[in-house]
């Protein structure tokens, strides 16, 4: 597969964030109103045209291959693809997630219409999406340490409301290239699934621990 | 909350079907372009700007609430929105499932650049939306009977590479109002990750049985 490696400076980094994020803000606000509209054919097809029109101008350059970038000051990695916390992916809420000086992580975010499962509750897989994603950043030490995912299980208490929700995490142990992660999903009432995990640390990432 | 019911006759459901589905599409193909693209700045500014006139056009009419559809002649949920399986959620790749007569679920699907989490590599929590959709699909008889999840887990193997995958999921067993439902995705060479889960009948619909 064809990799592509930068670190970007901050200016850099600061540059394009300016840009990317109205425009993946611009794209969230399609994606609900395109699940939602009740407008008539004439409009929804002339938005499906004008969408296609979009498409080809962004794609008259584009990357085939991932792209890993990395900030030059901070050295974390920059991954403004990903579909939970992506500045640029219209699938992710976005979440931003905040780390604790005790080394725990938390975010507060909203979901709309597009992800919903039962009518008016959140889609349970889209909580095990944000609960994999959450356990995993905790778990890999604000990502500067690579873990995957090895086991996830998430308890769902009860169901999880569209709206304004907060998401925590924190590792529970570690042993040897295991980190044991817990977390949990809440709404103003309480919390509405729990998640617990064992992250692993890549083969390749053993030696320089 | 505000919610609307509506029974849609077939030819009502293919009428919009045909509409909504390119327009999905066409928004689908702008996310994965929206992560890939390097066009300039200025092209960039210039989506963002038509793409809100898109979603301005759109909001002129749109629900606010959660909105059930039932198709006249089969009498399952018109789930549209659903951000795993919805004809109209450019979140959705959308998994297509489909149904053996000995109960099985199983969905050939793609995963591009906006379900990347490791670089290449599907995010795991992607992995996690599908298996909860699809073993809660197959608990739920094809979504004729409600059944919400309980608790899933899910065992990754190794990672499971962006392209093209598959899913399945088959009913293990139940016991009262708990489904046991089991399955997996792969890829072209075997299984990438497995879930079990437990999925719960709500006490509205147990008397129903």
């Amino acid at each position: 597969m064809d990799y592509r490696f930068d670190v970007i400076s901050a200016a850099e980094h600061d540059r394009l964030e300016a840009l990317y994020e109205p425009f993946a803000q611009a794209m969230r606000e399609l994606v609900d109103a395109g699940v939602r509209t009740e407008v008539d054919p004439q409009t929804i097809a002339e938005a499906t045209a004008a969408v296609e029109a979009i498409t080809a101008s962004l794609r008259r350059e584009q990357r085939d291959g991932p792209h890993a970038m990395v900030h030059a000051d901070t050295r974390r990695p920059v991954v403004w693809a990903n579909p939970v916390v992506g500045l640029r992916n219209a699938l992710a809420p976005p979440l931003v997630i905040e780390h604790t000086d005790d080394g725990r992580c938390f975010s507060e975010f909203t979901l709309g219409a597009a992800y919903e499962g039962p009518l008016g509750w959140v889609h349970g897989g889209i909580c095990a999406l944000v609960l994999d994603h959450i356990l995993g950043e905790v778990a890999s030490g604000a990502l500067h340490e690579p873990r995957y995912t090895g086991t996830i299980t998430c308890r769902y208490r009860r169901g999880t409301p569209l709206g304004a929700l907060r998401a925590e995490a924190y590792v529970d142990r570690t042993e040897g290239i295991k980190t044991f992660a817990r977390g949990h999903i809440s709404d103003g009432e309480g919390i509405t699934v729990e998640a617990e995990g064992v992250f692993i640390t890549p083969a390749w990432a053993r030696d320089a621990g």
